[in-house]
């Protein structure tokens, strides 16, 4: 029996564990790439780690979300990270040379190979045939040090596409289709393997948007192979050394199956206020749109905003719509500057930002009160734009556009444009904003501004854990509930203690206060907790005030290693009737924690109730031993 | 005897009052002009005096400020001056449009108009020969409604050009080489009419970057003739119908003169923190440079860009440098994307920021600790680039883009690179985000969201004015220091008591809390109080806060007429040495305050101390009544 493209990779960087379903594995980490805004923590620790120089392939260190820069923090935080990535060997992406996820397809991809990324979208890379992970920017750390990356062998689900994507029907609608199907929490545990004839219709953005938008799924990432068109993006970038023929053995075996018919796919929409809401535009009826975006890392290549500036060509934006785009990457932007494509934006009436995440992370063009928002973005949580009130929907760039035009949410194919784009020949490449890191690291001085504090280490763990119910919340709570991410806190991402203040804000404003009045205590989550943005800020806020462990009925990936790395007990209901008992602020004790780490079952005493009742602790023998120490830093000093 | 341009204009539109220098005059406005920071009051204002429709010849709403749209209050902000604008026959031109003063330039500008702007750069349109003034918003809403704007007869003072500016010396350094005579103190009470043969060397969007920011100088306005430049740049913009010749007679006398050589000019710097603290670059030795930021209403133009664009070329920003470039208006955006420059310019690593004010006022690109920047833009106060220990210097856009090359401030002259930019024969003119106001307005909805709230309103003035004195602050206070406007503060320019909140933030984080305490009182003040922007924010939050009077060595003039149309008392020590006894919190009274209003003088008793000491109400007769009313608009209601 063969081996699917998964397999191949977990097998040819295993260097812990056994792959069986369900088993942790640890692997080796060709490569790593951070954003700045989780950046900061991970060269914070990997500081802490003691290295002299990043042992990886090749490390990349982006700036991309925090670029409004509305006080010092954000400069100050790029220049800690320029250099510090300087200093121990990473390479450094300028502000406003683009979206990490962009710009590492283009410049630093290659099928085959691990990576890992401080951002949840790191999944991109998928496209091109690797095997790339959002994590932790410990897990980041850890990789950058040499460490394994370790994760629960997924079950593998191939994804069979058949057919070819019609007028105006776009790879955001294949996503959007699967979100439809199998929801955010449909992922869970699982790499989405995309095969088939389909497959060799679907350039490499294409499947970057698809792989980028796995991770709304809950997935540990999605992959395609790298074939002829990935041959040809590798040479249209110059980096034709770079590539490999990386296919799944004709014999390859998969634990599920679904097929996607891209004859019949249709223009959809993911409604507010979840990826997985997804309906036919054509269904959905006549709903007035204030603002339009074009951009994130899921749309904004060289494809995508040459297909808009077909649409938009000609045309001009609606007068009650405001219309704004953020190309991917200085490649982008210059190509379509030098193309006239952005000329025709332009004259449209679109409103140019700068090569960076952008509103798509809440950084800038909040709509206005009960606002409408099409977006070629990848998430519509509730309040992640800025404004509680917005109505978000997630669409394809061809909608996006066609909307814009006529201020309404339209089927695109009302609109009869060729908007075909061919791959070009060459991109414009320049490198020039990657500066190399220094050839003499201990030189190099760090700077670090007044806005960079340490960040919090939890204590070893002892015989019980007991506390307070601080806060219980509902299903499907993300990172951005937990610990809010929006352009007035995204600046304070080095300073967990500025932070920790707006801890669940958007859910309970009172749980920071409650936190500390009750020194620390206990999470209730529902299903699904901690799904969205791979922000460990999630896990260090809590920490920091004193969170001790949360019992959900289920968790998200990233966020439940982000919860062992820093010693909090991730646990899980048995019985999902507990959940519906719990109260805010009763008295819990686990009893034994250690044997019940060991069990991976816990008696949980309801202390103000007089009750029982179990909660599972589904941890690997080195996961126990992470919680133990009171997370992974201290337990990587301790075993030296 | 012959008359100037100021004289020219003044007699066309005299509608009250005699022409003599010292005098009050009220004149009739052509044309006005709103941004969106200030622009939200001034038509809660308009609305207030129950009008139907605009009487002015042409009004149009910009909106360029608030462009990052962190929050909801931002675009309802927006949509409630589309909607107002469009039911009172004003033009509104959309965010993306560009900055208002470049756009008005371009778009509506007509030599020998009159132009009220809510804006303290309004005078930019003077590089066309229109008077253009800044104003507070209830100014501007009242010349809207048809009435006079009200000034003191200024002195004309001549600025004689000869010679033609050198390589790499540009019209800004002509500005700050005026700065550097004059102070910024030295403009008050004056327009500056631009004469002589150099002014034939000088294309109108270089006179524009004079005129502009001859508000530096606290002039009431600076102009420039209206010539075959004129009518070449006229015709570019399609707009030939709208130009007149308007020359100053060959006779015409002046009050002052003084004569500048454009031959010997050298480029300058103003150095931190203020607009006037200029020296030749030079001679101000190495500087390394974190920043650079070119645009704004001074330095945006399509000219500006295209050098900027010709330097770069085949150039790449030093690595330490963050370069941002925000182009003027869509025009100059269009143009240069259209024409290969902004190619080029991203070729060389400049960050692409919005056609809008941006960084100029603190909207984002704010440096690191201790950065040092160089702006092309009009001020440098202390804390307005979001940083309060950066260190701004005001540059050309010569300067700024040899010194993002090299890493340190540099002399353009050692930059050898043809930087002759010809005007085009033809803009690319597209009017399409501008939106007309309704045919029938009645029918027009206006769109109010929840920051919107009702602006404070005076009571009528009292036999005695009595108070503490709240703070005590030193000369060259800006309005920037009165009511800051930072990117955290801006998106509530309709919302005075969240904003009253951060009143004197930055010079005394308590006053806000001492004037509540206090149920108001007075304000003890410096030279040339209330300099800079001309927001009334800097007079309704104090108004807000109980604020009763203001006694200063000296006011700049739209600030204090800010205090009048809110009824708060601008006072002036007859003796300085009683400005240094006057301490925080003595309890001052002003005996008979309408007797001394007509007698232009009051006793103030400081009650703590036992004195007694004088000071000038220098109002018109007008004015006296203005603030007997409790402000403007209790001044019209009473009057019917």
């Amino acid at each position: 029996m063969g081996d699917n493209l998964v397999y191949k990779i977990l097998k040819s960087h295993l260097v812990e564990g056994t792959i069986e379903t369900g088993k942790e594995i640890g692997i080796k980490i060709d490569r790593t790439l951070t954003q700045d805004s989780t950046g900061t923590m991970a060269y914070l620790q990997l500081e802490a780690m003691g290295i002299d120089k990043v042992r990886t392939k090749k490390s990349v260190a982006f700036i991309d979300h925090n670029m409004l820069q509305q006080g010092f923090e954000n400069a100050d935080d790029h220049k800690f990270i320029q250099t510090v990535a300087s200093k121990y060997g990473v390479y450094f992406s300028k502000p406003g040379n683009g979206i990490c996820h962009q710009v590492f397809l283009e410049r630093f991809s290659v099928p085959g190979d691990t990576l890992t990324g401080s951002d949840s979208h790191t999944p991109t890379a998928g496209g091109v045939g690797m095997l790339a992970m959002g994590a932790g920017g410990l897990d980041v750390a850890l990789a950058m040090g040499g460490g394994a990356y370790y994760i629960t062998t997924p079950k593998v689900c191939k994804i069979n596409l058949v057919g070819k994507l019609q007028h105006m029907v776009a790879a955001k609608d294949i996503i959007l289709e699967v979100l439809r199907r199998l929801t955010v929490k449909g992922g869970v545990s699982r790499v989405f393997e995309y095969a088939g004839e389909g497959v060799k219709n679907l350039s490499v953005p294409q499947r970057a948007t698809i792989t980028n938008m796995g991770a709304e799924l809950g997935a540990t990432t999605s992959i395609f192979p790298s074939d002829e068109n990935t041959l040809e993006y590798f040479k249209a970038q110059g980096r034709e050394e770079d590539w490999i023929e990386f296919k799944a053995d004709e014999d390859a075996t998969y634990d599920e199956e679904i097929t996607i018919n891209l004859d019949e796919l249709k223009p959809l929409a993911a409604k507010p206020h979840s990826p997985d809401n997804v309906e036919e535009i054509k269904s959905i009826g006549k709903v007035k749109v204030d603002q339009v975006a074009i951009g994130s890392c899921t749309n904004s290549s060289y494809e995508d905003l040459m297909r808009v500036a077909k649409i938009l060509k000609g045309n001009k934006v609606h007068n009650d719509v405001s219309l704004v785009i953020a190309p991917g990457s200085r490649q982008v932007m210059e190509m379509i500057a030098r193309n006239g494509a952005l000329g025709d934006i332009i004259s449209a009436g679109a409103r140019i930002l700068e090569n960076s995440c952008g509103p798509c992370i809440g950084m800038g063009q909040a709509p206005g009160t009960n606002g409408v928002s099409l977006r070629t973005f990848n998430r519509n949580f509730y309040g992640r734009s800025g404004t509680l009130s917005a109505k978000v929907y997630l669409v394809s760039p061809e909608t996006a556009a066609v909307s814009a035009i006529s201020g309404y949410l339209t089927d695109p194919r009302e609109c009869d444009v060729d908007i075909t784009v061919d791959m070009p020949e060459e991109f414009l490449i320049d490198d020039s904003m990657i500066v190399a890191p220094a050839e003499d690291g201990s030189k190099v001085e760090v700077v670090r501004g007044p806005n960079i504090k340490p960040f919090p280490v939890n204590k070893e763990l002892g015989e019980d854990v007991e506390g307070k119910v601080l806060i219980k919340v509902e299903d499907n709570i993300t990172t951005d509930h937990i610990m809010p991410s929006n352009s007035k806190l995204l600046p304070y991402r080095s300073n967990i203690p500025y932070l920790a203040e707006y801890c669940f804000n958007t859910v309970d404003e009172e749980f920071p206060k409650r936190a500390k009045e009750n020194n620390g205590g206990i999470i209730i989550a529902g299903n699904n907790y901690g799904q969205g943005s791979s922000r460990e800020h999630a896990a260090l806020a809590p920490l920091y005030l004193g969170v001790r462990a949360v019992i959900a009925k289920s968790f998200a990936r990233i966020h439940k290693a982000n919860l062992i790395n820093n010693g909090i007990i991730p646990m899980e209901f048995e019985a999902e009737v507990d959940y519906d008992k719990a109260q805010l602020l009763d008295q819990l004790e686990i009893v034994d924690i250690q044997s019940a780490l060991v069990n991976g079952k816990a008696t949980v005493k309801n202390v103000t109730q007089g009750t029982f009742f179990n909660a599972y602790i589904n941890l690997s023998e080195k996961e126990i031993e992470v919680v133990k120490a009171g997370g992974r830093l201290n337990y990587v000093k301790i075993r030296g």
